[in-house]
């Protein structure tokens, strides 16, 4: 049976940028589940109520309604254990949720300052008009401020992402030999700046970017195939 | 047959600090390896020349010598599968290395900003002079100045520890139910800190306080009973 997944979207139904819905494509994928991907924007928060919150990723699967990345990303492993594993036991499970936390709170934090007022560019009025306010709000200042001097931080950020690098020194995927989910977690932010915003956030020559290009060559060029910016 | 351990030590040799060594010396409590650790001075370089290296870590196991913390935790995950699992499985094993390339680069290198002036109360003459000779060519400045200021700096540190935060919101260890290498990993950096210096790296509500007790409880309260300032 196909899964169902509201996946945010921007004025182009094709436009589909948000960092946890594209972990969710990409373990949905790497479950080799059958999904109907629905575009789905900010003002339509009626849509996924019977979720119990307001935000994507949410998946229906039969009959169950699952919100949020992290516990998608479980349920998929829990459900569907005689598919490619997730985690690759118990350890990796338990580890990736610190990588979750250090996309969230670090790698995913910065792109927001790089990446946040190119969104505009990609949203229908209604939702650009929501993002804006809602943002502004939570940053205590204009889009374009939180933005600002961007080229003079990005340096800052790339040092911040030395984590990976070291990693990716001795092995191709943060799951070892191939992909797991924690590599879906990291590369998620990168194909949310990717899809809207053409800033360099990585250099040429930086380690990271064999690794993402070997991701978006996943699942017959999945992500690569994706609307994008750069 | 016990396994001979070079960990480094201070002037009193009780006095073992090596956030590198911490992390193989939980690691061989969680295998239940009968260990003799030697403590070792960095003016003892030769003792250690047949692991092909100058730092320790080093285990010697039968004729065998292992250097490197990493190293060392997967020998020993290798050499006796059958004990106590270190990783918790292949993707337990890849995300750790994440974890390990965090601690390396974001934790322990914060708190050698805090700490290394503090290394010199506890080292012999010997050691002294070539801890601060070859620390002050490293950092380009002496130890007095790379550790200026902690008190202003010290908010920076905590805030980037946020993603162990995160994930101890969810899970009693980074291993998940039970402690995995990946939280001998991180309790490594703490340890070192607690073994030679007095500063305050957490404040008291900090979620992260209750995972350092829990870790320093484990095996009979080994870590809490070696020698600490604090």
């Amino acid at each position: 049976m196909t899964i169902r997944m509201y996946d945010l979207a921007g004025a182009d139904p094709k436009c589909r940028f948000s960092p946890y819905c594209w972990r969710v494509r990409m373990a949905l994928a790497h479950k080799q589940l059958l999904v109907e991907t629905i575009p789905w924007r900010y003002s339509e928060k009626a849509t996924i109520a019977r979720s119990g919150q307001d935000r994507v990723p949410v998946i229906e699967d039969g009959g169950r309604v699952i919100a949020d990345s992290w516990a998608i990303a479980n349920y998929l492993e829990d459900t569907y254990p005689e598919r490619p594993s997730l985690f690759g036991g118990a350890g990796g499970r338990a580890a990736a949720r610190f990588v979750n936390a250090w996309a969230d709170t670090v790698q995913n934090a910065a792109i927001s300052t790089f990446v946040a007022s190119d969104m505009l560019n990609h949203l229908g009025p209604d939702d650009r008009d929501y993002f804006r306010r809602s943002r502004e709000q939570r940053f205590g200042m204009t889009l374009e401020q939180f933005c600002a001097n961007r080229e003079q931080r990005v340096g800052g950020f790339r040092c911040s992402l030395e984590p990976l690098r070291q990693t990716l020194l001795n092995q191709p995927f943060f799951g070892g030999k191939s992909p797991l989910y924690a590599d879906y977690i990291v590369f998620g932010g990168f194909q949310w700046a990717r899809a809207i915003s053409s800033f360099t956030l990585l250099e040429a020559d930086d380690p990271i970017v064999p690794w993402r290009q070997r991701m978006l060559d996943l699942f017959d060029g999945m992500a690569r195939k994706a609307p994008a910016c750069v």
